[in-house]
């Protein structure tokens, strides 16, 4: 199976490199050409734009930053749409818009050709160990096709419903992740105010029904107020901001989220944007007078 | 080791019985008496009064619903002060306000008795187990001597700092529920307004960051618009609301905790207080024109 493969980052890379390593013939670009440079002497083919990247390819993957860059790779002058074949399939792997997704495949499926909607959790490490969760949007039977391209990518693979479903599945998932930050920064905050044991407490409550990933993983950051990555504001900043359009777009309140996507936009803007998302806690250490240490 | 238990509640019963059968000298006294009874029967002495069980106790334990009612059983008239001896142990494993625990402790000091802060999470399952977590406030020394009779009721005992940590510990647990609470609902009524399968969405992201308890064993409920008991909304309203007065004594800002007390008043206003506190999601539902499909 020929693969064609579309932006090289920090996830796109290893997930091109795993493509390598299970087999499958693989053609990368990239925007920054020279990011080509490292998968080509692992044995990728290169091509100068995504549209030549797509020429021949059975699978081409996208994975880029945001929905305008979706939208350019695929449907614009050089975009891959213009050579793919009719029966291929397009994989976008980007966090993006699920209703943008949606018009993609509409364009898409004028030539023939399949899209599924395949955003990513897990990280790099995830990128790299070819651990990651994949959500799917698409049809079972497109799924079914190319799930051993997936399956090079990730650990589990799980289909969400029709195209679109995977960036929804994304969203849920930022928008649950948003209300779980703050709501553990205001807890930890309680405490460090309230002067108890701050680490017995947070191993007493890690155990029970307040326990959750960022209480075992990020509630340390908050305590120590030092935030390295992990993930950064500002890219969780963008998942947000297309949870809320989605949600807007659906007639769905969600005020926890947009609380959350306020005080994100703030630290952002005061330059805090690359430190990890359980940076929100400054602003919670803030508003309640706790000093913040490590500035 | 003589022991009182004051208290024989949902959590009150199990736990006693769990000091009887552990080989403790236990003597009960419930102001509805009639729940003394079957405890009696296995084992433990009756007294007419929190005073009168307190007479000859080495350790005596409260655990009745709130502030005023702790403050009752040991320092009202029939309070167990009066009785107890100095040297002895007083151990509220109730949850209430931190604050008013603080003031309790001082007058039970000018006896000569040390009190320790000690509320409990793990529900009603956990407490006939005797698998409780409980998290206990006070000086070490004191936690050192009594720490059997604790272990005979719970699995997990954290020293969390000085008198009243425990309660403070208790509302970190409480605040951070009230935001993954209210987080999920929002994410879960995305998904179910996006149209995804939503059982499946929320297979693919239990496993990530936003993986917590409350997604593995409370989701359904908001999907299915079902409450079953869990924990009633007007318990963990109490419980919050002792958060949200200890953050405004100490100048803590805790917004996510204050609109979900917000979205819980108006549930018991409703008559729905007596449901699982998942039934946050009804409020997220109807904001968003999903239709309560259990009403």
């Amino acid at each position: 199976m020929n693969i064609a493969f579309i932006g090289l980052g920090t996830m796109g890379a290893p997930m091109a490199r795993n493509l390598l390593k299970a087999g499958f013939k693989v053609t990368v670009h990239n925007r920054t050409r020279e990011k080509e440079e490292e998968l080509a002497s692992e044995g990728a083919s290169r091509a100068a734009s995504p549209k030549e990247a797509a020429q021949g390819a059975d699978v081409v993957i996208t994975n880029v930053s945001d929905t305008p860059d979706v939208e350019a790779v695929i449907l614009g002058d050089e975009g891959a749409i213009h050579g793919m074949k009719s029966g291929s399939v397009l994989i976008d792997v980007s966090t993006i818009s699920p209703i943008a997704t949606k018009a993609i495949a509409e364009k898409l499926a004028e030539k023939g050709i399949e899209m599924l909607d395949a955003p990513v959790s897990g990280g790099s490490e995830g990128a790299q160990k070819g651990t990651l969760s994949i959500m799917v949007g698409g049809k079972a039977e497109v799924l079914e096709k190319v799930k051993a391209v997936l399956e090079a990518m990730g650990k589990s693979i799980t289909h969400v419903g029709e195209i679109g479903s995977g960036q929804v599945t994304k969203a849920i998932n930022q928008t649950i992740l948003a209300g779980i930050y703050s709501s553990v920064a205001e807890g930890m905050v309680l405490g460090m105010a309230a002067g108890v044991d701050i680490y017995a407490a947070l191993q007493a409550v890690s155990g029970g029904a307040a326990g959750c990933w960022v209480l075992d993983n990020r509630a340390k950051n908050m305590i120590e107020d030092d935030y390295p990555l992990g993930f950064r504001t500002k890219l969780f900043l963008k998942d947000l901001g297309i949870a809320l359009e989605t949600s807007k777009a659906l007639g769905v309140a969600m005020p926890v989220a947009a609380y959350v996507e306020q005080l994100g936009t703030s630290l952002v803007k005061r330059g805090l944007g690359d430190e990890d998302v359980s940076n929100l806690a400054r602003i919670v250490r803030e508003q309640s007078g706790l000093a913040n240490t490590a500035d």
